[in-house]
């Protein structure tokens, strides 16, 4: 959970030009999480806002369901907050479907402006820190971010239907069935959760893994890559950088993540939201979880509530993506990889939100 | 091409709370556009940097290729604005193919960070509005902004394959083949091209249009929407607005829009990229052209210069997009539509680059 500059040197001089946008004044004051049945009986199953009895959600196929999963998501945290849907400026939004029509379908009834954003399983991240941008700059006052995932929506669109029970090798990770809403605002020291402090988006790098069932792989050059961009532009010391979070590198990717960082310099114990979604000792999902909703779900779960607790006083959430498609995989091209990192730090003041 | 404000009252009441986010510092330094075949043979033709000769640039599939515009249109505009790709802090793209696989596999070489996009045939603009948001902001000092489509590409994911020759009714619209690349930037007037003025990101409508063979009309009441609320926040005085031009609502959706908008008290005469790119007398492109790369090709071939060369004192593009997928109106759903507008402003001072 530490990040150690060891040789600060050794980092590519191309880093030192990498943006990484600092804010002043971005809040996070809410958050809403709605999980599949699977997640729910995961370790975090106790903390999101509702856990689903099924997959369909009372809808006709997946893809409806997993817009549903998106509506409630926004519609909990507009509840939570006691705010209608026409108190949020803005709503940025993503998920894995082909044109990311879980999220256009949602927006359909949020009435809120809307912009699409796509980054794969980083999506969030890069929602999280676009969001927090535009409400430092005093553009707009608060902006929704929300993101979804279903992991039988995804598995028939990326790799094989879940219905044909194809064996999956062990380097495959588990599509998480969820969505999370979470409000990002500007001027609300008073009500926050946590505050918005760096975003660093991230290059995308390609490390030639070809294998659609190995993304962990795929994706650890370019949350290494992001990290110790992000790491360094903080300056902060080794020990108050908090808890550093991935999102979806899972036992496969955790690894070489941490080994291309200490090539690099940096010494960081990394933390992985693929691996703390679920109960390895009773959930078998291989390498461990993935989707757009695995690390918003763990975001919403553990890395806020801990941050609120003090178990850490900051905390870097750097999502992970892979950038392919079923047809570039078809075409034998190999897989892209993407991170964007986001550092929140804890409200000091003890009147946050209960 | 003039807005006229008959009756702002009539105007929705939630239009009010709108953002329109405003820009002191945002301009428009550079652009580079390459067009296919049947762009080059179009009105604008000379106005490309580049036309390619055939649909495959040298590659093995329409994907490959579409990327390889991508990457074609970023390295002109470097080449053009004497600059190396690392001389940009950000990248903000997108495309129609599935996981905007046309950007991410281009971004790869980019070496730039990278956020993906994805509003359909909206993109561009959403691209263009957040860019002159970043750079405003000084978050950043360079963002490219660059958009892609392919004909075929995207027939074969969206509808047919092209070798199949399908029959296309009246209403469809001929998705272009280019990609544009535009450089905006913060503190630098003296270099513009056009201000980037203000940026109204759109609400998601869905007058239940199920035709993905029609979709000017399924576009054409987010359009109106938009630009209702743009032009109302603008605030100009009628004769002051310029031209008006929506990405590619085409000749079923412009006389929809304009309709809509007289409904909401606003008497706009609409121009269309999707109608200007190709020309009737000898290009049957049925209702029109469209695709992400359709209003890019047109800004960057007419509504740029022709702000530039005072044609007219401002122009207001509002991209239009269909946020449907193969899979959704396969499932039998509507296609929702959204549009996002961006006012930009001509630089005034003789000096700008020539």
């Amino acid at each position: 959970m530490e990040a150690t500059a060891v040789a600060r040197e050794a980092l590519p001089p191309s880093l030192a030009t990498r943006p990484t946008l600092r804010f002043e004044d971005a809040w996070v004051t809410g958050s809403a999480a709605v999980a599949g049945p699977a997640e729910g009986r995961g370790p975090l199953g106790h903390a999101f806002d509702e856990v689903c009895a099924d997959h369909l959600l009372g809808r006709r196929t997946w893809e409806r369901a997993e817009s549903e999963l998106h509506r409630r998501a926004l519609d909990r945290l507009c509840g939570k907050l006691g705010l209608g849907r026409s108190d949020f400026d803005l709503l940025l939004a993503g998920d894995l479907l082909n044109q990311t029509v879980a999220s256009a379908f949602a927006a359909r009834e949020a009435d809120i402006p809307f912009c699409g954003l796509y980054s794969a399983c980083a999506t969030f991240a890069e929602g999280l820190g676009l969001a927090a941008a535009l409400c430092a700059a005093h553009y707009v006052r608060r902006v929704a971010v929300v993101v979804s995932s279903h992991h039988d929506a995804a598995e028939r669109q990326y790799r094989f239907p879940t219905e044909l029970g194809s064996q999956r090798p062990p380097t495959a990770q588990w599509t998480a069935t969820g969505a999370v809403a979470v409000a990002v605002e500007a001027g609300a020291v008073d009500r926050a959760l946590a505050k918005v402090l760096a975003f660093t988006p991230g290059r995308v790098l390609d490390y030639l893994v070809k294998d659609p069932f190995n993304m962990g792989a795929a994706m650890a050059p370019a949350a290494a890559d992001t990290l110790a961009a992000h790491l360094a532009a903080l300056g902060l010391p080794a020990d108050s950088c908090g808890a550093v979070y991935t999102g979806d590198l899972a036992r496969v990717g955790v690894p070489v993540c941490e080994e291309l960082l200490r090539a690099a310099g940096w010494s960081v114990q990394v933390r992985d939201c693929g691996s703390e979604l679920y109960d390895p000792a009773h959930q078998d999902v291989h390498a461990g979880g993935s989707g757009a909703a695995c690390s918003a779900l763990v975001f919403a779960a553990r890395i806020l509530p801990d941050l609120r607790g003090g178990t850490y006083a900051r905390a870097c959430l750097c999502g992970t993506g892979s950038l392919h498609s079923p047809t570039t995989y078809q075409q034998g091209e190999s897989i892209p990889g993407i991170a964007h990192a986001v550092t929140l730090e804890r409200v000091a003041r003890g009147n946050g939100r209960p």
